[in-house]
Protein backbone atom coordinates (compact mmCIF):
# COMPACT_ATOMS: atom_id res chain seq x y z
CA UNK A 1 0.00 0.00 0.00
CA UNK A 2 1.50 3.54 -0.94
CA UNK A 3 1.64 5.62 2.14
CA UNK A 4 -0.21 8.94 2.44
CA UNK A 5 3.56 10.55 2.34
CA UNK A 6 4.52 8.92 -0.74
CA UNK A 7 1.19 9.94 -2.61
CA UNK A 8 1.26 13.68 -1.63
CA UNK A 9 4.66 13.95 -2.70
CA UNK A 10 4.74 12.22 -6.00
CA UNK A 11 5.87 13.27 -9.08
CA UNK A 12 5.32 13.30 -12.72
CA UNK A 13 9.00 13.49 -14.25
CA UNK A 14 9.58 15.42 -17.56
CA UNK A 15 12.63 14.93 -18.65
CA UNK A 16 16.01 17.28 -17.99
CA UNK A 17 15.56 17.64 -14.33
CA UNK A 18 12.13 19.15 -14.56
CA UNK A 19 9.05 17.53 -12.49
CA UNK A 20 5.12 18.21 -11.80
CA UNK A 21 3.79 17.88 -8.39
CA UNK A 22 0.35 18.41 -7.34
CA UNK A 23 0.49 20.27 -3.70
CA UNK A 24 -1.95 18.35 -1.55
CA UNK A 25 -4.51 20.81 0.57
CA UNK A 26 -4.07 18.42 3.58
CA UNK A 27 -0.86 20.25 4.50
CA UNK A 28 -2.76 23.54 4.56
CA UNK A 29 -1.69 25.41 8.18
CA UNK A 30 -2.33 29.21 8.49
CA UNK A 31 -2.86 30.76 5.28
CA UNK A 32 -0.53 28.56 3.11
CA UNK A 33 0.55 25.16 2.60
CA UNK A 34 4.12 24.11 5.43
CA UNK A 35 7.15 24.48 4.17
CA UNK A 36 8.23 21.21 5.55
CA UNK A 37 5.87 19.68 2.52
CA UNK A 38 6.93 21.64 0.13
CA UNK A 39 10.76 20.44 0.96
CA UNK A 40 9.92 17.21 0.70
CA UNK A 41 8.56 17.14 -2.10
CA UNK A 42 11.49 19.41 -3.32
CA UNK A 43 13.73 16.68 -1.61
CA UNK A 44 12.15 13.93 -3.62
CA UNK A 45 12.91 15.68 -6.85
CA UNK A 46 16.63 15.63 -5.90
CA UNK A 47 16.39 12.01 -5.03
CA UNK A 48 15.14 11.03 -7.63
CA UNK A 49 17.65 13.73 -10.18
CA UNK A 50 20.48 11.40 -8.57
CA UNK A 51 19.60 8.23 -8.40
CA UNK A 52 22.58 6.51 -6.98
CA UNK A 53 22.49 9.51 -4.22
CA UNK A 54 19.34 8.82 -2.72
CA UNK A 55 19.43 10.58 0.58
CA UNK A 56 19.32 14.33 1.80
CA UNK A 57 22.68 15.46 3.75
CA UNK A 58 22.58 19.08 3.58
CA UNK A 59 19.15 20.54 2.08
CA UNK A 60 18.82 24.33 2.38
CA UNK A 61 15.41 26.19 1.95
CA UNK A 62 14.89 29.93 1.06
CA UNK A 63 11.09 30.55 1.51
CA UNK A 64 10.42 32.71 -1.43
CA UNK A 65 6.42 33.78 -1.55
CA UNK A 66 3.42 31.88 0.00
CA UNK A 67 2.29 28.49 -2.10
CA UNK A 68 -1.26 27.26 -2.66
CA UNK A 69 -2.61 23.43 -3.00
CA UNK A 70 -2.33 22.28 -6.70
CA UNK A 71 -0.15 22.23 -9.19
CA UNK A 72 3.49 23.02 -8.84
CA UNK A 73 6.72 22.36 -11.01
CA UNK A 74 10.11 21.35 -9.93
CA UNK A 75 12.94 22.01 -11.56
CA UNK A 76 16.69 20.21 -10.52
CA UNK A 77 20.14 21.39 -11.54
CA UNK A 78 23.30 19.11 -11.05
CA UNK A 79 25.51 21.34 -9.70
CA UNK A 80 28.69 18.26 -9.03
CA UNK A 81 28.07 15.27 -8.84
CA UNK A 82 31.50 13.35 -7.42
CA UNK A 83 31.96 10.21 -6.29
CA UNK A 84 30.07 9.98 -2.92
CA UNK A 85 28.19 12.94 -2.81
CA UNK A 86 25.89 15.50 -5.37
CA UNK A 87 25.21 19.04 -5.28
CA UNK A 88 21.64 19.93 -6.63
CA UNK A 89 20.08 23.11 -6.90
CA UNK A 90 16.57 23.23 -6.84
CA UNK A 91 13.32 25.26 -7.28
CA UNK A 92 9.49 24.73 -7.04
CA UNK A 93 7.17 27.37 -9.06
CA UNK A 94 3.58 27.88 -9.13
CA UNK A 95 2.14 29.62 -12.38
CA UNK A 96 5.75 30.91 -13.19
CA UNK A 97 6.21 32.38 -9.51
CA UNK A 98 9.01 30.64 -7.51
CA UNK A 99 8.27 29.48 -3.85
CA UNK A 100 11.09 28.24 -2.59
CA UNK A 101 14.87 28.21 -3.77
CA UNK A 102 16.56 25.33 -2.18
CA UNK A 103 20.35 23.97 -2.23
CA UNK A 104 20.93 20.20 -1.41
CA UNK A 105 24.31 18.08 -0.94
CA UNK A 106 22.84 14.42 -1.78
CA UNK A 107 25.23 10.94 -0.68
CA UNK A 108 24.25 7.51 0.41
CA UNK A 109 24.20 7.35 4.32
CA UNK A 110 23.91 3.59 4.29
CA UNK A 111 27.64 3.86 2.72
CA UNK A 112 28.91 6.32 5.18
CA UNK A 113 31.13 5.19 7.84
CA UNK A 114 29.03 3.66 10.98
CA UNK A 115 31.19 5.83 13.94
CA UNK A 116 28.31 7.63 16.26
CA UNK A 117 30.23 9.90 18.98
CA UNK A 118 27.33 12.28 20.37
CA UNK A 119 27.52 14.40 23.31
CA UNK A 120 23.93 15.88 22.62
CA UNK A 121 21.20 13.74 24.86
CA UNK A 122 18.04 11.87 23.54
CA UNK A 123 15.40 14.21 24.69
CA UNK A 124 13.22 12.49 27.51
CA UNK A 125 9.60 12.41 27.36
CA UNK A 126 7.10 10.52 29.33
CA UNK A 127 5.61 7.01 28.23
CA UNK A 128 3.11 7.81 25.14
CA UNK A 129 0.24 7.01 26.75
CA UNK A 130 0.85 10.00 29.16
CA UNK A 131 1.42 12.90 26.79
CA UNK A 132 -0.83 14.80 25.66
CA UNK A 133 -2.10 13.94 21.72
CA UNK A 134 -2.68 16.80 18.87
CA UNK A 135 -6.23 14.87 18.27
CA UNK A 136 -7.19 16.71 21.52
CA UNK A 137 -6.57 20.24 20.02
CA UNK A 138 -9.93 22.32 19.50
CA UNK A 139 -12.21 22.16 16.56
CA UNK A 140 -11.34 25.81 15.24
CA UNK A 141 -7.72 25.07 15.41
CA UNK A 142 -7.60 21.79 13.64
CA UNK A 143 -9.99 23.34 11.00
CA UNK A 144 -7.25 26.45 10.61
CA UNK A 145 -4.66 23.36 10.34
CA UNK A 146 -5.15 20.13 8.00
CA UNK A 147 -2.51 19.26 8.02
CA UNK A 148 -2.48 17.95 12.09
CA UNK A 149 -4.51 15.19 10.79
CA UNK A 150 -1.48 13.75 8.36
CA UNK A 151 0.73 12.88 12.11
CA UNK A 152 0.21 11.51 14.92
CA UNK A 153 2.01 13.92 17.98
CA UNK A 154 1.63 13.26 21.91
CA UNK A 155 2.92 16.12 22.98
CA UNK A 156 5.60 16.05 26.16
CA UNK A 157 3.01 17.61 29.15
CA UNK A 158 5.65 20.01 30.57
CA UNK A 159 5.83 21.92 26.97
CA UNK A 160 2.39 21.83 25.75
CA UNK A 161 1.27 24.66 28.49
CA UNK A 162 0.86 26.91 25.34
CA UNK A 163 -2.54 24.85 24.29
CA UNK A 164 -4.40 25.63 27.58
CA UNK A 165 -2.94 29.39 27.84
CA UNK A 166 -0.35 28.53 29.94
CA UNK A 167 3.33 28.96 28.40
CA UNK A 168 6.51 27.75 29.67
CA UNK A 169 8.17 30.27 28.32
CA UNK A 170 11.07 28.32 28.18
CA UNK A 171 10.74 28.00 24.22
CA UNK A 172 10.51 24.51 24.39
CA UNK A 173 8.24 21.89 22.87
CA UNK A 174 8.85 18.26 22.09
CA UNK A 175 6.72 15.37 21.12
CA UNK A 176 6.35 11.74 20.04
CA UNK A 177 6.01 11.78 16.21
CA UNK A 178 4.63 9.24 14.00
CA UNK A 179 2.83 9.88 10.42
CA UNK A 180 -0.87 9.34 11.04
CA UNK A 181 -1.33 6.16 8.40
CA UNK A 182 1.67 4.50 10.53
CA UNK A 183 4.39 4.60 7.89
CA UNK A 184 7.40 5.25 8.85
CA UNK A 185 9.65 8.31 7.76
CA UNK A 186 12.29 7.81 5.33
CA UNK A 187 15.43 9.89 4.65
CA UNK A 188 13.73 12.46 2.34
CA UNK A 189 10.89 12.49 5.09
CA UNK A 190 12.60 14.00 7.89
CA UNK A 191 12.95 17.51 6.23
CA UNK A 192 8.90 17.79 6.48
CA UNK A 193 9.49 16.13 10.23
CA UNK A 194 11.49 19.07 10.76
CA UNK A 195 8.88 21.70 10.46
CA UNK A 196 6.07 19.66 11.56
CA UNK A 197 5.68 20.62 15.38
CA UNK A 198 4.03 23.87 15.78
CA UNK A 199 6.31 27.15 16.09
CA UNK A 200 8.43 27.18 19.01
CA UNK A 201 6.78 30.87 19.66
CA UNK A 202 3.83 29.35 20.61
CA UNK A 203 5.83 28.43 24.07
CA UNK A 204 6.78 32.32 24.55
CA UNK A 205 3.19 33.52 24.35
CA UNK A 206 3.72 34.06 20.77
CA UNK A 207 0.80 32.03 19.34
CA UNK A 208 0.20 32.89 15.87
CA UNK A 209 2.09 32.27 12.32
CA UNK A 210 5.75 32.21 12.22
CA UNK A 211 6.77 32.80 8.32
CA UNK A 212 9.75 31.30 7.33
CA UNK A 213 12.51 33.01 5.96
CA UNK A 214 15.28 29.93 5.80
CA UNK A 215 15.40 26.17 6.74
CA UNK A 216 18.74 23.98 6.76
CA UNK A 217 18.38 19.90 7.73
CA UNK A 218 21.35 18.13 8.36
CA UNK A 219 20.24 14.43 7.72
CA UNK A 220 22.73 12.39 9.68
CA UNK A 221 20.89 8.37 9.55
CA UNK A 222 18.13 6.52 8.15
CA UNK A 223 15.31 6.13 10.83
CA UNK A 224 14.96 3.03 12.64
CA UNK A 225 11.14 2.20 11.96
CA UNK A 226 8.73 3.35 14.94
CA UNK A 227 8.31 6.57 16.58
CA UNK A 228 10.45 9.10 16.42
CA UNK A 229 11.04 12.38 18.93
CA UNK A 230 10.82 15.71 17.72
CA UNK A 231 11.98 18.74 19.58
CA UNK A 232 12.10 22.73 18.79
CA UNK A 233 13.89 25.18 20.98
CA UNK A 234 14.88 28.64 20.49
CA UNK A 235 17.40 31.04 21.91
CA UNK A 236 18.12 34.35 20.18
CA UNK A 237 14.52 35.88 19.85
CA UNK A 238 15.27 39.82 18.26
CA UNK A 239 15.11 41.77 15.85
CA UNK A 240 11.57 40.80 14.97
CA UNK A 241 12.96 37.22 14.19
CA UNK A 242 13.82 33.93 16.01
CA UNK A 243 15.92 30.74 15.46
CA UNK A 244 14.06 27.30 15.62
CA UNK A 245 16.31 24.37 16.39
CA UNK A 246 14.64 20.91 15.72
CA UNK A 247 16.41 17.56 16.63
CA UNK A 248 14.62 14.51 14.94
CA UNK A 249 15.89 11.12 17.34
CA UNK A 250 14.94 7.62 15.88
CA UNK A 251 13.37 4.52 18.23
CA UNK A 252 17.34 3.42 18.29
CA UNK A 253 18.03 6.30 20.06
CA UNK A 254 20.30 8.28 17.27
CA UNK A 255 20.10 11.91 16.42
CA UNK A 256 19.06 11.49 12.51
CA UNK A 257 18.24 15.23 11.68
CA UNK A 258 19.13 18.55 13.26
CA UNK A 259 17.60 21.62 11.37
CA UNK A 260 17.33 24.99 12.14
CA UNK A 261 14.96 27.90 10.66
CA UNK A 262 15.12 31.52 10.73
CA UNK A 263 11.32 32.82 10.70
CA UNK A 264 9.83 36.25 11.32
CA UNK A 265 7.77 36.56 14.87
CA UNK A 266 4.16 36.14 14.86
CA UNK A 267 2.51 39.13 14.87
CA UNK A 268 1.34 40.43 18.12
CA UNK B 1 41.70 54.11 5.13
CA UNK B 2 40.88 51.07 3.04
CA UNK B 3 40.43 48.03 5.65
CA UNK B 4 42.27 44.75 4.67
CA UNK B 5 39.08 42.87 4.45
CA UNK B 6 37.29 45.52 2.26
CA UNK B 7 40.49 45.07 -0.31
CA UNK B 8 40.49 41.15 -0.43
CA UNK B 9 36.33 41.28 -0.89
CA UNK B 10 36.85 44.06 -3.63
CA UNK B 11 34.86 43.47 -6.63
CA UNK B 12 34.52 44.79 -10.12
CA UNK B 13 30.87 45.23 -11.31
CA UNK B 14 30.33 44.22 -14.65
CA UNK B 15 26.52 44.27 -15.02
CA UNK B 16 23.71 42.03 -14.88
CA UNK B 17 24.57 40.65 -11.65
CA UNK B 18 27.99 39.55 -13.04
CA UNK B 19 31.32 40.35 -10.65
CA UNK B 20 35.20 39.75 -11.25
CA UNK B 21 36.59 39.27 -7.65
CA UNK B 22 40.15 38.00 -6.83
CA UNK B 23 40.68 35.80 -4.73
CA UNK B 24 43.95 36.91 -1.89
CA UNK B 25 46.49 33.90 -1.20
CA UNK B 26 45.98 35.45 2.27
CA UNK B 27 43.20 33.27 3.02
CA UNK B 28 44.80 29.84 2.39
CA UNK B 29 44.37 27.15 5.22
CA UNK B 30 45.51 23.96 4.59
CA UNK B 31 45.08 22.91 1.05
CA UNK B 32 42.56 25.16 -0.22
CA UNK B 33 41.26 28.81 0.37
CA UNK B 34 38.98 29.26 3.40
CA UNK B 35 35.12 28.56 3.09
CA UNK B 36 34.07 32.00 5.06
CA UNK B 37 36.12 34.04 2.86
CA UNK B 38 34.50 33.22 -0.11
CA UNK B 39 31.34 33.43 1.51
CA UNK B 40 32.11 37.22 2.45
CA UNK B 41 33.38 37.86 -1.28
CA UNK B 42 29.80 36.10 -2.54
CA UNK B 43 27.97 38.00 0.30
CA UNK B 44 29.43 41.59 -0.80
CA UNK B 45 28.11 41.04 -4.48
CA UNK B 46 24.82 40.19 -3.35
CA UNK B 47 24.70 43.05 -1.00
CA UNK B 48 26.04 45.41 -3.76
CA UNK B 49 22.99 43.39 -6.06
CA UNK B 50 20.26 44.99 -3.59
CA UNK B 51 21.76 47.71 -2.53
CA UNK B 52 18.59 48.59 -0.19
CA UNK B 53 18.72 45.40 1.58
CA UNK B 54 22.48 45.59 2.27
CA UNK B 55 22.66 42.95 5.42
CA UNK B 56 22.62 39.28 4.87
CA UNK B 57 19.92 37.61 7.12
CA UNK B 58 20.55 34.10 6.20
CA UNK B 59 22.74 32.99 4.18
CA UNK B 60 23.58 29.21 3.43
CA UNK B 61 26.34 28.05 0.79
CA UNK B 62 27.16 24.60 -0.72
CA UNK B 63 30.39 24.03 -1.45
CA UNK B 64 31.01 21.83 -4.60
CA UNK B 65 34.67 22.48 -5.19
CA UNK B 66 37.89 23.75 -3.71
CA UNK B 67 39.25 27.21 -5.02
CA UNK B 68 42.05 28.77 -5.64
CA UNK B 69 44.06 31.92 -4.93
CA UNK B 70 43.42 34.43 -8.03
CA UNK B 71 40.74 35.59 -10.63
CA UNK B 72 37.05 34.43 -9.58
CA UNK B 73 33.69 35.31 -10.72
CA UNK B 74 30.44 35.88 -9.11
CA UNK B 75 27.11 35.45 -10.85
CA UNK B 76 23.82 36.66 -8.76
CA UNK B 77 20.47 36.89 -9.85
CA UNK B 78 17.37 37.87 -7.74
CA UNK B 79 14.70 35.39 -7.09
CA UNK B 80 12.40 37.96 -5.43
CA UNK B 81 12.71 41.39 -4.00
CA UNK B 82 10.03 43.00 -1.92
CA UNK B 83 9.32 45.74 0.66
CA UNK B 84 11.54 44.69 3.20
CA UNK B 85 13.60 40.98 2.39
CA UNK B 86 15.30 40.20 -1.03
CA UNK B 87 16.41 36.60 -2.09
CA UNK B 88 19.25 36.30 -4.24
CA UNK B 89 20.82 33.09 -5.60
CA UNK B 90 24.68 33.17 -6.36
CA UNK B 91 27.43 31.29 -7.33
CA UNK B 92 31.44 31.38 -7.21
CA UNK B 93 33.44 30.05 -10.13
CA UNK B 94 36.95 29.54 -11.21
CA UNK B 95 37.62 29.25 -14.99
CA UNK B 96 34.30 27.95 -15.44
CA UNK B 97 33.66 25.48 -12.60
CA UNK B 98 30.95 25.93 -9.83
CA UNK B 99 32.99 26.56 -6.41
CA UNK B 100 30.57 27.24 -3.82
CA UNK B 101 26.64 27.81 -4.55
CA UNK B 102 25.18 30.31 -2.22
CA UNK B 103 20.73 31.01 -1.84
CA UNK B 104 20.43 34.32 0.54
CA UNK B 105 18.05 36.42 2.22
CA UNK B 106 19.13 40.18 2.75
CA UNK B 107 17.42 43.18 4.59
CA UNK B 108 17.88 45.94 6.14
CA UNK B 109 18.90 45.12 10.27
CA UNK B 110 18.57 48.64 11.03
CA UNK B 111 15.00 48.47 10.00
CA UNK B 112 14.48 45.59 11.92
CA UNK B 113 12.41 45.75 15.12
CA UNK B 114 14.59 46.54 18.22
CA UNK B 115 13.46 43.94 20.73
CA UNK B 116 16.18 41.37 22.08
CA UNK B 117 14.21 38.50 23.78
CA UNK B 118 17.42 36.12 24.11
CA UNK B 119 18.22 33.10 26.34
CA UNK B 120 21.30 32.04 25.00
CA UNK B 121 24.18 32.91 27.55
CA UNK B 122 27.20 35.23 26.41
CA UNK B 123 30.34 33.06 26.34
CA UNK B 124 32.50 33.77 29.01
CA UNK B 125 36.11 34.58 28.61
CA UNK B 126 38.55 35.02 31.01
CA UNK B 127 40.43 38.61 30.04
CA UNK B 128 42.13 39.24 26.43
CA UNK B 129 45.74 39.16 28.68
CA UNK B 130 44.93 36.13 30.16
CA UNK B 131 43.96 34.22 26.78
CA UNK B 132 46.05 32.98 24.00
CA UNK B 133 46.94 34.30 21.33
CA UNK B 134 46.69 32.54 17.46
CA UNK B 135 50.40 34.71 16.93
CA UNK B 136 51.83 32.39 20.13
CA UNK B 137 51.87 28.96 17.21
CA UNK B 138 54.74 27.11 15.56
CA UNK B 139 55.72 28.62 12.74
CA UNK B 140 54.89 25.57 10.84
CA UNK B 141 51.54 25.64 11.29
CA UNK B 142 51.42 29.47 11.12
CA UNK B 143 53.07 28.77 7.29
CA UNK B 144 49.88 25.93 6.63
CA UNK B 145 47.44 28.82 7.25
CA UNK B 146 48.69 32.23 6.30
CA UNK B 147 44.35 33.10 7.43
CA UNK B 148 45.44 33.13 10.65
CA UNK B 149 47.45 36.43 9.84
CA UNK B 150 44.50 38.31 9.06
CA UNK B 151 43.02 38.10 12.95
CA UNK B 152 43.72 38.29 16.39
CA UNK B 153 42.43 35.59 17.85
CA UNK B 154 43.00 35.04 21.19
CA UNK B 155 41.79 31.46 22.56
CA UNK B 156 40.05 30.55 25.88
CA UNK B 157 42.48 28.82 27.42
CA UNK B 158 39.86 26.03 28.87
CA UNK B 159 39.38 25.21 25.31
CA UNK B 160 42.57 25.28 23.86
CA UNK B 161 44.75 21.91 25.40
CA UNK B 162 44.35 20.86 21.74
CA UNK B 163 47.52 23.28 20.45
CA UNK B 164 49.44 21.44 23.14
CA UNK B 165 48.65 18.00 22.24
CA UNK B 166 45.79 17.88 25.24
CA UNK B 167 42.52 18.38 23.47
CA UNK B 168 39.20 18.83 26.04
CA UNK B 169 37.12 16.23 24.16
CA UNK B 170 34.21 18.57 24.91
CA UNK B 171 34.01 19.56 21.28
CA UNK B 172 34.54 23.28 21.90
CA UNK B 173 36.57 26.01 21.37
CA UNK B 174 36.48 29.88 22.15
CA UNK B 175 37.94 33.19 21.58
CA UNK B 176 38.03 37.14 21.52
CA UNK B 177 38.18 37.53 17.52
CA UNK B 178 39.50 41.50 15.82
CA UNK B 179 40.40 41.95 12.63
CA UNK B 180 44.23 42.01 12.81
CA UNK B 181 44.50 45.72 10.96
CA UNK B 182 41.67 46.96 13.79
CA UNK B 183 39.21 47.52 11.52
CA UNK B 184 35.66 46.95 12.70
CA UNK B 185 33.68 43.45 11.08
CA UNK B 186 30.24 44.46 9.45
CA UNK B 187 27.36 42.28 8.72
CA UNK B 188 28.67 40.95 6.12
CA UNK B 189 31.76 39.90 7.35
CA UNK B 190 30.09 38.00 10.09
CA UNK B 191 29.92 35.38 7.20
CA UNK B 192 33.74 35.08 7.48
CA UNK B 193 33.65 35.09 11.27
CA UNK B 194 31.50 32.13 11.83
CA UNK B 195 34.27 30.03 9.85
CA UNK B 196 37.02 31.58 10.78
CA UNK B 197 38.34 29.57 14.08
CA UNK B 198 40.31 26.06 13.73
CA UNK B 199 37.39 23.18 13.16
CA UNK B 200 35.70 22.12 16.76
CA UNK B 201 37.22 19.05 16.13
CA UNK B 202 40.74 19.98 16.94
CA UNK B 203 39.18 19.46 20.46
CA UNK B 204 37.94 16.12 20.29
CA UNK B 205 41.46 15.11 19.32
CA UNK B 206 40.90 14.91 15.26
CA UNK B 207 43.33 17.76 13.91
CA UNK B 208 43.31 17.91 10.31
CA UNK B 209 41.55 19.42 7.60
CA UNK B 210 37.80 19.43 8.24
CA UNK B 211 36.13 20.10 4.30
CA UNK B 212 32.64 21.85 4.91
CA UNK B 213 30.15 20.29 2.53
CA UNK B 214 27.68 23.06 4.15
CA UNK B 215 27.65 26.60 5.82
CA UNK B 216 24.53 28.79 6.75
CA UNK B 217 24.85 31.84 8.82
CA UNK B 218 22.10 33.88 10.60
CA UNK B 219 23.01 37.57 11.04
CA UNK B 220 21.10 38.87 13.64
CA UNK B 221 22.41 42.78 14.18
CA UNK B 222 24.92 45.05 13.22
CA UNK B 223 27.99 44.72 15.62
CA UNK B 224 29.15 46.90 17.89
CA UNK B 225 32.61 48.34 17.65
CA UNK B 226 35.36 46.52 19.58
CA UNK B 227 35.90 42.98 20.40
CA UNK B 228 33.92 40.11 19.31
CA UNK B 229 33.58 36.44 20.98
CA UNK B 230 33.38 33.61 19.03
CA UNK B 231 32.81 30.13 20.21
CA UNK B 232 32.52 26.74 18.49
CA UNK B 233 30.64 23.41 19.29
CA UNK B 234 29.91 20.27 18.11
CA UNK B 235 27.40 17.63 19.38
CA UNK B 236 27.06 14.99 16.73
CA UNK B 237 29.99 13.46 15.51
CA UNK B 238 28.85 10.47 13.80
CA UNK B 239 28.31 8.75 10.36
CA UNK B 240 31.86 10.27 9.06
CA UNK B 241 30.57 14.02 9.45
CA UNK B 242 30.29 16.80 12.19
CA UNK B 243 27.73 19.36 12.84
CA UNK B 244 29.55 22.69 13.65
CA UNK B 245 27.40 25.40 15.65
CA UNK B 246 29.03 28.84 15.47
CA UNK B 247 28.37 31.96 18.04
CA UNK B 248 29.11 35.48 17.22
CA UNK B 249 28.90 37.90 20.32
CA UNK B 250 29.44 41.67 20.04
CA UNK B 251 31.29 43.80 22.85
CA UNK B 252 27.60 44.98 23.93
CA UNK B 253 26.95 41.54 24.71
CA UNK B 254 24.89 40.95 21.87
CA UNK B 255 24.38 37.91 19.72
CA UNK B 256 25.24 38.65 16.31
CA UNK B 257 25.38 35.61 14.56
CA UNK B 258 24.97 32.16 14.57
CA UNK B 259 25.90 29.42 12.10
CA UNK B 260 25.86 25.70 11.83
CA UNK B 261 28.15 24.10 9.39
CA UNK B 262 28.01 20.10 8.38
CA UNK B 263 31.75 19.21 7.54
CA UNK B 264 33.39 15.33 6.79
CA UNK B 265 35.60 14.34 10.05
CA UNK B 266 39.50 14.68 9.49
CA UNK B 267 40.53 11.62 8.53
CA UNK B 268 42.44 9.78 11.50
Amino acid sequence: MVSEWDAHTSLTAAGDGLFGAELDPGWIVGGGVNGGYLLGVVGRAIAETVPTKPHPLAVSAHYVSASRPGPAQVSTRVLREGGSVATVAAELGQEGTTRISVLATYGDLRAMPDDVDTTAEEPVLPPLEECVPASTAPEDVRRLAPMMERFDMRFDPACVGWAMGEPSGKGHIQAWFRMADGHDVDPVGLLMVCDALPPVTFDLGRPGWAPTLELTVHVRGVPAPGWLTVSHRTRNVAGGMFEEDCEVWDSAGRLVAQSRQLAMQPRR
